[in-house]
């Protein structure tokens, strides 16, 4: 068969991993050639696409990023496209279409399977925010990078008898921030699911210093706020250019409890470093295995499905709404970190 | 309650961070007083113990070993420790125990809980071979030094078209072979459940050779062995003081395709590497999970259960043979590795 | 001899080695009797301090921070020290100080030297810009640390084609960003003693695109200043807080080359995470030879020196003001950068 | 001008380093071709070479290994490469050389510039042994490797009260013994150049364990030796593939160690894992201005000469017996290490 592949939204560490296994399993077992895709759904709409053999994605394992390229697709051009999927297909002579993304992608996914070009979808997002896999790739190595800035960070609060506030990835949830939170050790964890008060924040770090041990660590994910009635501040605006202005969250917290404890607090933002870089031996195999079982759902015919781990299986799980809704850090996951405010 | 807690068998990335885990819970949320157990069932046997404080456990989360100690003790020793459960109990003034350790230290736990020392366990095996868990604390860092090692070696091994033999831990399981080995992208996958055939992981390699790959990894598991009538050699005996000898499978299967290619073949045996050392995020996380879990099961009186991940979740699983018997590698994931010989 | 040492300002990596260093060499070889003084020259007029003993240093030398933290002390306190320095000394009962510290503190030990309290320097600044050293421990990890990032961002930039800011420390000297960007192989490297036309940033970037590489990093350090008569912005000032503002000289860049590009441009600060953690081998070398010859300077009583790193060699240099003058980044280490602008 | 290129010798990390350096400095500065010799020596003989253009370096600034290969060649090969400089020059096309390699490589750079054929060496070696140079590209990250495994190895022996032999490499220095195991906090530490009494080493460990520090690292150079007269073993030797035998130094000693204390010891080789994988960011820097100043020293006609590291300085220093004498660790350095037995 032609299989496309094609990479869409966001960086996450395991899209070439991805790419490497589906051309690996591909053309290695079932004599498939595949045709990556440039761009996402940008290179789809617009022809752009080539073969891709064995030898190019060799070193691809290790390789952050995505050789094929991503960028945003406005929705009323993703619409145009499913119109015209048979048409884009024969363009592409492609047979089938592996899709690897988020919600959107899924979603994408499902609506060019049911217009006739059928596809499996791969899910990727570093949020882990996918209801029907246990966890997606990328998602570990994000921890990993966390995890390591928490670690450095520590040493110096600690000497300098300091607040830090560590701004994580996570607009709508917060796996990253009580994952890396729990794994660094942070002395509170703040995410989008609980709604903080400053107050009760500035009270655990003063207990802490009362107990002589006159350092803290706040992990804070950039979409965490105040709970209603607490003590406000705005979450924090992110411009024109999609920059994170002074009211970030991370920077606005700082300063906050700056003025409630009259301690020293620093912020830092880790940002895209999160999202870059080459994947954890973690998201490296999960990565693989994602691409596998691809190949073997577009043989099997299971298209409008995406791949799905449970447990230690790989499931291939149908692509609808209620699938792919968001999974939020549920009470008990929280209650387990042992940074309840 | 007062809860005595130990650690015993080998080396494990995580053990201090399930004792830490385990102050935290019980102390701070239970009020109770919890008893550290020195090296494992000897100290319980000897009666050497000491309180563990909120103070004493700090930083424990990133520092490898176990602040317990650990040693091995005679099955006929741990006997005579099981019928007199309560008077050691009573010695050291324990209510409960927590027992981390591995196959043995669960099945003793299980007889302690039967004669009278209401015990939960902690499952600790670097090797991942524990059927009744989707995966064990250490693992996940074993795998990351391993996969650190490969990358590494594969750069020299592409320089100078060599072949390099990666021996890596598993003497009855291929689970950290299996997931460093997809992880690294090696060539060849040896592990204890797929006995094989030495010529076929030759042809392989010359077949690389032949594609101008000059170069290949092999990644075998220390208790790998040769299928029965292919070409023969040692497994390699461990010598009287517990070393392994220059008959290790690493150093013997460079050997033997160093003869059979007449080209350069080099072992590496990375050793204890894998089992010290500061851990994983993953694992931090999960060993502070079971710590949690496991003084929950305590005041809920789940004795003679053990700590275990199902999918995203904690569970309580009791300790019977059939759950603790050895988790191998299936055919299935087996065949998932790109490099099926 | 009872020998009193002290740590300084900000954070460093190596602090707790160089710790280490001089109380293994102090007590083991010569006898001494080292008690560590708390909080820098704060502790000192206060009289906190205690003995630090051979166990109290053990697992030290990995330790990022400082055990006998640091703290910020007003000069005129300062100026009351030195004119008290013989009683300060008395209370403490030390007959010489090994004083950890930057250019203030290095001053301030060449004067309590002449006022009678013997002093040795241990040189401290993660900024490397001590001119009578070739190198500071703290250094090596800082820029580890930006290397780090600045590879997990490359990918990012590549499959999302955009221009990266990466803004490292450095207020008044560019080491950590000349030699993180040149480890990091970023595309153009700003730093304080080279005054940057951002049209010509911009020109660098858009000839990148117009070859087909379309992405850039760019490496610029806090105090990177644009040229005069070139497109101005402010440099970003610090808030009352000591926070840095939204006009942060990364922010501010990142903006404004997406305006002159009309490209994607994304800042990352990495802040504190350069200063804190584990020290790299180097930099654990380096403070554990500077404690050692700290130590033997104090008996060989050459007081108001301080270590030096020369070549391979550790040399006691005098402390005058000429030698603890700044040492910026010279014009030729500035060519051999291959991201001249 | 069209310069050639090769990289001789055992891997190290930094070459592709110096290769990208090189390409980047020839090509946009001096409008230089520059030209890739296949597997050093041997493709010169051979006539095997390739352009290298600016794209064909990119992403090799992270690269371990080298892009150009490298294989041993017979001496009398070299003498009759040298009496044909000439020719093969001209069968390149090429106008000078840059020689990347240990003494042996620049032994021969020297002939071959006297020969006709002018050549600028770049020294490479891992062990750090090459007296005109302060250091070397490649060691830091051996050293780097080696720090890393010591700082796993410290908690498994603390937690089984282990003695744990680590190997690591040096057949004839013991730079990376010496630097690792102080990095590493070592508590023996084995060279060649200081010829070891096993019963000193016993002891040393047996006054550990009395003063209740119940384990002990040993780090020893793959070239140590026990001292005339003290209990003696086999150095280890190495059999007709070139593989450690179970006689090697690391292996041996553990076993003697066992003898003597009648505890536990582990011995682990680190072997290639030192030499190969992405360089610290000091040997991509290193690596890089060597590569800057060997095309400055082309265009200056410094030929005969090679690059070296003088403080913070590249210099040029002549290829002459006396300067590329094997550069041993001397006394006052092994004195500063805290490990003297």
């Amino acid at each position: 068969m032609r299989i496309g592949v094609l990479t869409s939204g966001g960086d996450c560490p395991g899209l070439n991993a991805v790419i490497r296994s589906v051309v690996h399993r591909g053309t290695d077992v079932h004599g498939d050639e595949i045709i990556g895709i440039e761009d996402g759904f940008l290179g789809l709409i617009e022809g752009r696409a080539r073969p891709v053999s064995h030898d190019d994605v060799t070193g691809l394992l290790t390789l952050g990023g995505t050789i094929l390229g991503s960028a945003r697709v406005r929705r009323d051009r993703i619409n145009w496209a499913v119109e015209n999927a048979r048409t884009l297909a024969r363009n592409l002579g492609i047979d089938a279409l592996i899709a690897i993304g988020g919600e959107g992608t899924l979603t994408a996914a499902r609506m060019f399977s049911e217009a006739g070009l059928p596809v499996v979808g791969v899910p990727k997002t570093i949020d882990n925010d996918i209801e029907a896999t246990d966890v997606t790739f990328g998602f570990d190595t994000a921890v990993h990078v966390a995890t390591e800035a928490i670690d450095r960070l520590k040493t110096t609060a600690e000497s300098h008898q300091r607040v830090m506030v560590v701004e994580l990835m996570g607009r709508h949830t917060g796996w990253i921030t009580l994952t890396a939170g729990m794994a660094g050790g942070a002395h509170g964890i703040l995410i989008p699911e609980k709604p903080f008060d400053i107050e009760a924040v500035a009270r655990m770090v003063e207990e802490r210093f009362d107990r002589h041990k006159k350092f803290a660590i706040i992990a804070v994910a950039e979409g965490a706020k105040p709970a209603p009635g607490t003590l406000r501040f705005d979450h924090g605006e992110v411009d024109q250019y999609g920059h994170q202005t002074f009211g970030g969250i991370g920077n606005r917290l700082a300063h906050e409890l700056e003025d409630l404890l009259g301690k020293e607090a620093r912020p830092v933002i880790l940002g895209h470093t999160q999202r870059g870089g080459t994947p954890t031996a973690r998201d490296r195999v999960l990565a693989s295995r994602f691409g596998w079982h691809a190949v073997e759902a577009v043989h099997q015919g299971a298209f409008g499905h995406f791949t799905a781990l449970r447990g230690t299986e790989i499931r291939l799980v149908p692509i609808v709404d209620a699938v792919v809704k968001l999974k939020t850090v549920p009470e008990d996951r929280w209650l387990e970190s042992e940074a309840v405010l």
